[in-house]
């Protein structure tokens, strides 16, 4: 996640901070070129004047702002869905810790299940972006908890399963009423449903379908319209024929950093930041004082 | 599913990978030819000029993007909808197992509980295309189960009856706190909603009428364009009429694709691959280690 | 509902069944006839020139779209809201019955319990309807359960009284326990949403002053487009006003049967295959074999 | 709510019912005052030629789709939500009935909790319309437990715990048993969200500044527009201003009314009518047979 | 939130009340005079003529629309959102007020309750607009329990921990029974999820990168437009490039103020008079007649 600097509104025009220009700058220039060319030749190619006007992209531009608003709204639902259920992760988490330490009598085993929950939210982040989370399971769950859980080939489900069975001998000793496991078991449940959640974002795109038409319509507009502004607007073709570009080009970009947003890019959502918040809200509950800092943004950008 | 190869921009405009290309091949060289013919004849039929500008087509323009837009939100919301629903069916049954497992008193029996879910999936996708379910049926939960499945209309419903018919026997053997029976056949009932759900989005399509309309028309409008270019473009017009055909045709094709997200089309949902991966996360939680791997796509499709 | 035939794309654009030209037919030789009769006088009106171009049109092409397109959306979200609410009928349903045969003890009398709730869909869709439900009653329930109902105002919110007091008597006899009784009067309650539900959309339609609007606007647009047209481009003036007149008057027709989707023309829901479909899955929970078959479509079209 | 007369399309272009254009009469008047001016000064103002075109109203036209469209959906989105609202109201109480009559032993004062839970119906409608509910109260609850609740600042919100505190001595008595005590605490929950609900809407509207961007392009939009049609539709330019304006004004109007939708002008929601069927379902459900007839619409507008 | 004046249509154009006109002042003289300057050089740069005309404006509409249109309903979306929450927090609260002023025996003890959760309305809001919650908790709580939570980093969190303590003890005490503490242990969840939501809005702006994009599209557009009209409408041009920026920068900064609805700009949510009145409606519920008055308008504003 970009870190919002407050700029005065003229220096938002000039920084590169945000931006996704570097992205987009080879193709931007070889388009800048190509409309130069065609410029400088009077809108011929291979000496035969091509006879184009503005009305072929004023019809083509109906089918672009479907597509192109389609799939802007689409990625963003995306971001906005997962950055819902990493809140919800947050939630659930907060309300197993407080129904522990409220309902289960005499709880001084909390801190093992409470440290299962944090370990939960850092397996998921590990999954989504493809990482190990050995070392981490091992510091939060010690080695002979993480032992069963690193040859799982589903470990944030094989948790939420090791806290099902930690509720289930708390009930069976007696220390927890029926009605208030019932409670916890929902809470169970929520984060069942936050890790399904989080896997179907993952592992379901947008249909690649979208991306392959909206890609091809966007350069071939962008190819051939120099054609068809030549004729009106002359010299002006390649800074017009760059500037309608950039617009595309650039809401491509970012949506395809948002419709992943479990990834690691400048727009994706900064789990590292989320999980480690959620770590620390946990612990205070515990009542423990000794907790680690926030993560701060780099370069304004927060992972 | 079409898995998302990662291609450099430029090789993405030229391969046939995920296109809808080659259903609409022969749509999008019959207008080719007819406006070629027409750009022949100087936007001449049969010896009479047509007077036809761009005007009407930036008027018809309109209704066009309603229909094509709203075609095209409605079908994805279709196909989105329909992958909620398979993932609420793994939330479901990871948190159905995580119960039985948890809260009955000595669950040796699991294994039979826990396979009718698993053949719940299966069956489940068998209706949806129109598939035989009794083989797998049959491995799953043996042959004296299977038979009074086969026999009926509605199997998945009957499947869930089974499991709470297993559950009132848990509850009537005192295995099952009343409490936490209640909260399985919540669960129970978010299957049930799983299964109406999927029936509704594939027995109840957009309205044919829907369909109807913008297929007339998406072909009246590009059968007629080349009169409306000819005049202004000249050359151009075979060109631009079938880029402007190909937008609204592929589009088309892909809604038709996603409206019935169940099919084997490449863009549907990968039931198989999805139910597969319910399996196999079940069978991990029940201890099993002999565990089958996950489909892989075969031509960068997964069914 | 429509049944979707598999027609080949060109087919499509001829045939007649599912379209809704029959509805527009007049409205649409009216507006060719004066855009004929407009032509013909070269855009003259009692001898006045009237000199319109195609400007206002593309300026009132703002208000249409937006009038247009909400229209559509609210038209078919109420459609599929109307959808997904006869869906949780179906599993609320499902679920009420496999309640009742799971933890009741001793559910001889299931037969009773869930023909009430198959009576219950068959009156509420009769109450949408408007039509008597006195006779199916009769049937499914018997002349004296019937007699308290038939005089009722709301038939269907007294059939769920009439279940919840069978509970009340169950739950009294010691037959039920109170935490799964709980959970049945959950369901009862989504059943008494379903009821609101259908209610709500049935009685309250999209604000009347919108379809004023919107006709308004359309009819004024299509009689004075001839004028605006017949400079430009002639003598094809009847056909294109008579086009563009088409795709606004065959969306305006599909609206008006979405938006009230409880009625009973070829694009309204199914209701009466729906309820069958609901009385036929309860009735194979109970054990029955001797299944009424669901109802076909006549000329493709369910009801 | 306006009920909606089954027209003939050709009446409905005539009729004043369900319109809104006595509301936006006198602005439509002046808008073709001015267009007349101008038109007959062929597009000059105190005698210098306004160059303008068509151009800038089609720029103007992006931002203008834009507020519309917007202001639309945001003013339907909170006249629908309101009607879900008071759906979700008739089906709590029709709920909380049925719980009442069906769970609590010998049942004899359910009239008093059935007539609270009416009281709070009205006593809501009261508080949206700012009206006052305390002869209302007096019939429904006797003179005794209206004393308590007129002094109160938050009406609705006593009378729910009035019924809070109903149910704890029920419970207190035995005479509930406290699972199922649980359940109707739930819908006395679902009451609490129904009435914050409609507190949120009628106390946020929507952004004022919208409103004052809207006005202020509309109308700046629809003086300015003659001067540019004036130079290519001539005489025809204050029809079409007109024409134009109308569409933009109307919507306006109508927004302005749904935005709103507890008030008590022609479409907004019928509280009158809503609110007395559920008095005479809850009434039906409690045996009586004395029913007040529901309320008829006058002139086609139900209150 | 600014209160809606009931203004006369004509007034409503020409107050600054509710209007960003302030904020984008000076852009918009800068943009006029920059408009004015090409207009009196005629359309020359430095001697150079630039041949513009509206046709590359009418293309990059698109974009603009797209950038806009998406950027408003997001930002719209994240106010009503954080609207939505404060009414759950208001429903929550009140409903846990209710129930324990029911379902506890004896509750002498519930104005320590019910002021816990009054402090942890007041401690949201101090979190989500940064100021000092200390001596508020000061007065609602005693300076007892405030010293525990003045020294936690997440201070909301632990009050409802503290919340969730008291039950416990009563729980354990035998004054509440377990089924209806897991009733008031559900609305303790929904004030976490309560907290949670207002976080993940506070915290996750809305992408960075589309604010750059829109900035970038926007201002160029307004730059380069006079080039674009003064060839067609010349002195009208700066009035005209005027009100298009206007459109655009007044939309852009109302966006900016709703996309942090919890901030104190004028248009964002008035968090100050809402929790005063959950104070109030809560103290109102416990019996107190000593009420506070509700918040009033400053200038038309609520903060």
């Amino acid at each position: 996640m970009i870190v919002r600097p407050r700029l005065h509104w003229f220096r938002m025009l000039l920084v590169l901070h945000g931006s996704v220009l570097p992205k987009i700058a080879f193709q931007l220039m070889l388009i800048a070129a190509i409309a130069a060319g065609i410029t400088l030749s009077g809108g011929e190619l291979l000496g035969w004047k091509v006879g184009l006007t503005f009305v072929p992209f004023s019809l083509i531009g109906i089918a672009l702002a479907i597509f192109l608003g389609f799939r802007n709204s689409a990625s963003y639902e995306r971001y906005w869905e997962a950055r819902k259920l990493v809140g919800e992760l947050l939630n659930a988490s907060r309300s197993l810790t407080r129904q522990y330490l409220t309902w289960v009598d005499h709880p001084v085993d909390a801190r093992d299940f409470v440290y299962g929950i944090i370990a939960f939210a850092h397996a998921l982040r590990h999954q989504l972006r493809g990482s190990d989370p050995e070392p981490q399971l091992r510091v939060l769950l010690g080695a002979e908890r993480t032992k069963r859980l690193v040859t799982a080939r589903a470990k944030p489900a094989m948790l939420l399963l090791h806290l099902g069975e930690m509720l289930g001998q708390v009930g069976a000793q007696g220390r927890l009423h029926p009605q208030l496991a019932a409670r916890m078991d929902q809470t169970l449940s929520d984060l069942t449903a936050v890790l399904g959640g989080c896997e179907r974002i993952a592992n379901t795109p947008i249909p690649y379908t979208y991306s392959v038409i909206v890609h091809r319509t966007v350069y071939l507009y962008c190819f051939l319209l120099p054609f068809g502004l030549v004729g009106s607007i002359g010299l002006m073709t390649p800074l017009i024929v760059t500037f309608v570009a950039y617009t595309f080009l650039a809401l491509d970009a970012l949506n395809e950093e948002l419709e992943e947003p479990f990834g690691t890019l400048p727009n994706d959502l900064p789990l590292d930041h989320l999980t480690l918040g959620i770590e620390i809200t946990l612990r205070e509950m515990l009542g423990e004082t000794d907790l680690p800092q926030p993560t701060a943004p780099r370069h304004y950008v927060l992972t």
